[in-house]
């Protein structure tokens, strides 16, 4: 990629067309600005229609056409999907889950360990690399599609597992020790008396198994990646579209989620590994509930895996009904994405499938394949991205704050929850989104990918499962004076989710300067005149500062939120889930502590910055809101790049309802 | 069936009674009025009880009984419900579905596909017949029992559905494109490649499999009627109680759920096919629940495929504990079946029974199966049923409004949900029970038996499913002077659920003279200051009056109900959910542009109207309320039938809570 | 047992220890002055780590430490969750139920029939007798733990169903009769055909299995007593923790749910014949929600088994976050249990289990095995027993009120149901807290061990099920001069769930004076001005007077409520499920009938009385509520045995929240 443009584009099937309309396609793009297509993943029955016999003049026709119309191409491996005729020919190819063998007919329902599966995906990749990867118009490759485990607890994934645990773990006595597997009689003694996991009921090993399983996805992508690294030129990448835990809201059918927290079932830090750059998938509400939280969410996460520019592999057009953009929404979007470091965003899809399961999740055309208002304001999107694109591409951030997130908390808190209605990510999202109301910018961190000197602020949601190492290093990182802000169940068990059996937060009583023996269901239990919801940490300040107590005719005795000066830093600590107001205090004091800045304005005033390659500080300003306003300059000489005007310090700006406006100091 | 007497009866179980009280059920019945029992369905282990060996003697003896008393009797075949030694013989009796193999011990669970099942059931319907079909008491015969399909995903199942797709479609790339099957890699280049349609995720072909299963329901019956036709006189008839989708309320196991819309597992119109008069069995709320729109709505549907007298071959008696019946509510029940064009009715059951799963679908004795106030209730219906055979029998209607209804389209919005709390039959209960609560009385149409030059009026309810020859066929009407009064979601796609690629209303652009290709879940828009639920279509009128636009920040500048005066007729769409009171604006409008007269009276009077075999015109006034009322008579002069009072136009009608009137225009 | 203590202690798992710290839990126990610890139960791993060998080595330290404490020692057998070796030996061991074979990891999930398990079972068993019974500290064994039949529908239990129901039925026909199963063809002619009970349909035959598999569960119990009768000791006992019906709230995974109603698995008496001493596990809502009602009825059921002083096995420390106890609450719990005609009580457990399913089932020490607010409050329990053994142990009652229950409608009314949200449980529930709330103390009897003679008042709620001699029995009660007072949906049906053909209530029309044959869903009903609920029979009286009277349009001829003079009795009926308050008249008018006083306070002041081992009056005054309140004293004169403070009829007594005090009567 280079980085004077941004990317603009689609994923593009013209296998699904009604009828061939590849000329009036291009030509509706072109008008739309757009310079980049995504083709060809999820068509392995189009491109391999029987065992070896091949067909790339659907694709060679797109290639064709990009070439004459200086169209990028990215291609997508087909594997996700596989053409009947191979289940047929070995059923034993669908993954085996707890539910029994899966039926064919859906995507990414395979299991990625079979070898027939790896065999033939492999030749297909490779006869599609060697027909495609030589030619001009390709940019890149994207592996599979959001790839995962699918829940396989197949034979092979199985016997993985039990050598996994043996090399880790050497004997049956230590095993049993980490686990605590003696509970319930569930001690083994010899390693071929390791049950079906299906079975499983022990939390910790669980977790364990759940960890490898994502990193057997993750290996299968590595594989992938591997063999098209054979092909592909030194000025092509490889990309692949990471997506996140997805969010019912009780919708329909195929029409129902949206993009919320970490991804369960891959490590994206792993997974990241063998990329050149990291994609992503990011889908959200729209229309009154679009709040841009979901896109800096997203957004925050997958640039911080490599740090740097990443790209938006698929994002919403229409979708579904509920998401039908409000005028303004497509464009307050798409620079939503730019604004968190994203190098271009491609819309899922150009068109509106006409049958099959994704038949509602609306591309940029409607059904009947015409311009439609949506469509026009990607033309606008698509002009002022090709205006501005040498100011806008390469923009890069640095940001002072770490939000630490743990798939192995995720999957702990699952067995041992905080309470039916508050997920692991319910907590991430809560002490993200706060952050984010607020405009205090932070990365999004695996917690294993961590580097703590980068910033000055750390934030830990729910972070159960923490390593005696991880733990030695924030309380060094409070001593040198950073600040540290944690949630109530942080700290309590090792990596296994073995309950640390001494003192909590584990490690860290002396940093907090607190701790706590009992917790409780928060029943009438306010904090700060405020409801208590879903859980409380009955916590005893030694050193700390009691920065809120229970109100409670039993628990008032109890601090629920404290603040401790520890070395040259400081450590708060949040032992209770409260409304958000409550938690954006904690922050602000804890900026404080940081000596970070906080902006000048909040939610639904949107500020992300961060600089131009030239090294001009750069600040979008996204308004999420139908309500019109003005707000005063907050720089002392800025100019809008979309318009060029400028204002200086305390100059009105008139935001209009779902602006952008793109200020660069002077 | 003679056309000078109503049937009033009862189905009838001796075998299911604690002892034999034959003489006493007997003389209940008798002074009860009742003219007909149907007995032996359901009790195959009691007519063969081993392979081979029959005992008719249960069934002889109420044929005797039959014969000295003069009861009518009505034979059921009893291949529903098959006995535990004929599944010991064959196992595969069982239908398998989607969660396996079924397990022995319901009814309606079997394969009818299955060539034990059909051999045995074909001995022991031929048995049966020749052991009956000569008696004189016997008027005719019920084939099976509310027939389905059962979810059969069986083997052969399968394999008739391929040799249709490959009779119907000939080469795998036609079928293919049919269907758009290369979304996920979905497409297929040999038959045999076909997957087991148990995985399917294409909504479309899954529709075709639908339709295709209740074909095979359809034929099922058909084979059953030709058995029977072997044995019958002439003066015998074949019927079948064909049911409604069940709408569950959120009770009990089997005290749960009433008839409700279209049947999604048996084409009506084609089961009738092999009919002699169709049957059909009706169950509904009551109490404060009782609206009398099941019975219409029901009564509707079977009398148009025929489009003649039926049979109600089982109402309710007590049912369920929420249906105990208050006073007057039987009678009123009772005549709701006749204003409807029933031939009769016949009480699910006589008795209730004492163990097994229904033994709280309560029949008109309770378990003490002595006299009870409903019972004394049905001695009332049929007192005066015996003294007005004369006048009520034969009773015919004529309407000028047809509501077409798609099994098709039943199932694609299934797959292409509407909302997840708006199903096709919401939408057609939604259409339909505005006319009913209007008395503009409707037939109930397939969509595959219309005759459109009948009607003055055509209403679609969310027809998605439409293929080009209908909507020729609309267009033409409408153009020729008919009005058409279509919902959103109709005329979308063709009839394997394939979106029209092309402006919609498909086909229909001018006769709206509107078109549209967003859509949008409401969120806070209204129409006409009411809120507007579950989905919105964004409509832009050419030709078309604006009848109502949506109130919304973004939405206002569409249309949400548009008129077309088109050709020398009339085209509306509802382009939105609205409350009913909208609709029937609607309706008012669009009866004036038909020259239908609106009636004088609005539900909870509902009037239903037709002609005498003596051609006097007819109406029923049933008063579905608690809340006594007068009303004034639109008729120049009428008589009731019943107590043979004449009222003169304006003369006040006291209508008593539930009451019934049927008054005879002279 | 010796009668001259009160066993106070712990569940103990020093294999479940992160080390080894039985010195510093020995400790602890001591200083919370607990004597009694009950170990091994489901530690078979542990125990036998590999087939044949065995290690006692966890066990020896345990009953070392205790002989040089003087901790007692009860040793549970390890049978409810067995080694994955004996798994991989023999699949087959895993229960198959309706959802087919468990999967290794939970336990009690094996199939109680199956040979290998109890041949290795009675050889894991007797090695167990062998190496403890003779040690000096055990006083007792556990046999297998909350033992039930598991949802067992493997082969061998259905062919032991069969030979049960070829015993007691003898031929076809009558078994055919007996549950009416021509009904959809479900008669056999061959014992041979007997389908699959997994499929069955008929409600009542489903009980006949449940009831058989109780049985089988009994036996398994019976079984291993005999087991360890051989080894045990004259002064050694042998119990069994019977839990009971566990009600979930809608938490989470292992944290959820609590002791509420009659155990549908096991049935308590038959269960109960092998034990010296009856044992049970009660747990309960605490916090806002503590009343003690499931520590009463709990205790009331187990108590009347063999009317006598019983085990609490287990009961709750801290549990799930829910139940984190108030200050005050956990000494409230003991105290409760106490007064029930409990022995002792011991904790689920000493110590928070660091990984595994049940984590946060939190016990006496929290996760960081340190002292806390719960374990110090047992600390003063602890204390107190110590002190006052001699005057509490040996606490006897005699109460003039049984409630009856039944197993057996349990399971007729799940498949015939009241309503969808009022279960068995909850009508008994119904009837036994509202005389708990009035301190009304009754005996909660199995219908099948009633001894009539030895009660005033008998209470039946929702005894579906009854059997003529019963009916019978319950009629003389009452021409004796006893009180019967009878809910709804009581003497419908026979043993078999087959409803009597007569009248209503069967057999006991002449006691209660009235009948009724129709019942209804209340709708909008009233009575004495309060809603109803569920479900109402429409009652006529004869003899009876009507003591309330429906508030209904249509109902309001029918009597709710009725009270019959009968010979030198009454009889009580309550016809529809009413407000508490309305049903606690009933029971003032027909505690009068009986002759029974009324006690002087209610709840939450609870009074629960018996006598000493002396003989003297006891009274335990329980305080369930947060507001501090004065009682004056109902008796003469009486003492507090707690503080030895004496109180005169009228003085003030004091209650501070959450208080005991007992009163002895001087």
């Amino acid at each position: 990629m280079e980085r004077k443009e941004l990317l603009f584009g689609t994923a593009y099937y013209p296998e699904y067309m009604p009828w061939d309309r590849i000329d009036e396609d291009f030509d509706m793009m072109e008008k739309a600005g757009m310079n980049v297509v995504r083709i060809a993943e999820s068509t392995w029955s189009t491109l391999e229609k029987e065992d070896g016999v091949f067909d790339f003049s659907y694709i060679d026709k797109v290639l064709k056409k990009a070439e004459e119309t200086g169209m990028k191409v990215i291609i997508g491996t087909p594997t996700y999907a596989v053409p009947s005729w191979l289940v047929k020919k070995d059923p034993d190819i669908m993954v085996t889950t707890k539910e029994g063998k899966a039926a064919y007919g859906h995507r990414q329902i395979f299991d990625i360990l079979n070898p027939t599966y790896l065999h033939y995906g492999e030749r297909v990749i490779r006869r599609l690399l060697e027909h495609t990867a030589f030619h001009p118009s390709v940019i890149g490759f994207q592996i599979d599609n959001e790839t995962k485990h699918y829940g396989n607890d197949g034979e092979e994934m199985q016997r993985l597992f039990r050598e996994h645990l043996q090399e880790k773990y050497k004997d049956t006595d230590t095993f049993n020790r980490t686990f605590y597997l003696s509970y319930w009689s569930n001690s083994i003694h010899s390693w071929d008396d390791l049950p079906d996991m299906r079975g499983c009921v022990n939390g910790g090993l669980v977790g364990e198994y759940e960890a490898f399983k994502r990193t057997v996805a993750a290996r299968f992508l590595a594989w992938q990646a591997d063999l098209v690294r054979e092909y592909k030129r030194e000025d092509q990448f490889i990309t692949h579209n990471l997506d996140f835990e997805w969010k019912k809201f009780g919708a329909d059918i195929a029409q129902d989620g949206y993009s919320y927290g970490v991804q369960p079932d891959l490590n994206h830090q792993e997974a990241s590994r063998c990329l050149d750059i990291a994609g992503t998938d990011i889908y959200h509400p729209t229309q009154d509930d679009l709040t841009g939280a979901e896109i800096a969410f997203g957004g925050d996460s997958i640039r911080s895996l490599q740090d740097k520019n990443y790209l938006v592999l698929e994002c919403q057009a229409q979708a579904f009904k509920y998401w039908t953009p409000y005028p303004g929404q497509l464009r307050l979007h798409a620079y939503s994405h730019l604004a968190s470091g994203a190098a271009g965003e491609m819309y899922w899809n150009w068109h509106s499938i006409h049958n099959g399961y994704e038949t509602y999740w609306r591309g940029l055309l409607s059904h009947d394949l015409q311009s439609n208002p949506t469509y026009r304001e990607a033309c606008v999107i698509g002009r002022e991205w090709k205006e501005h694109a040498e100011e806008l591409a390469g923009f890069t951030k640095k940001n002072r704050i770490a939000l630490l997130v743990d798939n192995r908390s995720l999957t702990a808190l699952k067995w041992f929850p905080i309470d039916r209605d508050l997920s692991y990510n319910d907590v991430v999202r809560w002490m993200y989104d706060s952050l984010y109301e607020m405009n205090l910018e932070c990365d999004v961190v695996d917690v294993h990918a961590l580097k703590e000197d980068r910033y000055d602020m750390i934030v830990t949601p729910a972070l159960y499962c923490a390593g005696e190492d991880l733990i030695r290093r924030l309380d060094a990182f409070v001593k040198r004076g950073g600040v540290l802000v944690s949630s109530f169940r942080s700290f309590v068990s090792d990596e296994q989710a073995s309950v640390y059996p001494d003192a909590q937060p584990h490690g860290l009583t002396d940093c907090f300067g607190m701790t706590y023996n009992q917790f409780t269901e928060p029943g009438r239990a306010m904090i700060k005149g405020e409801k208590i919801q879903y859980f409380m940490e009955l916590m005893k300040p030694e050193s700390a500062g009691r920065e809120a107590g229970y109100e409670h005719p039993y628990w008032g005795e109890y601090a629920g939120i404290t603040r401790n000066a520890y070395g040259n830093g400081a450590a708060w600590y949040v032992g209770c889930f409260t409304e958000k107001e409550l938690l954006k205090e904690v922050y602000q004091k804890a900026a404080k502590d940081a000596k970070i800045p906080l902006p000048a304005y909040t939610w639904p005033v949107t500020i992300r910055s961060g600089r131009t390659k030239e090294g001009a500080d750069l600040h979008y300003v996204l308004h999420y809101s139908q309500e019109e306003r003005d707000i005063t300059c907050p720089w002392d000489l800025a100019e809008d790049v979309l318009t060029g005007k400028s204002y200086r310090r305390d100059d009105r700006i008139h935001l209009k309802d779902w602006d952008v406006l793109i200020l660069r100091e002077k």
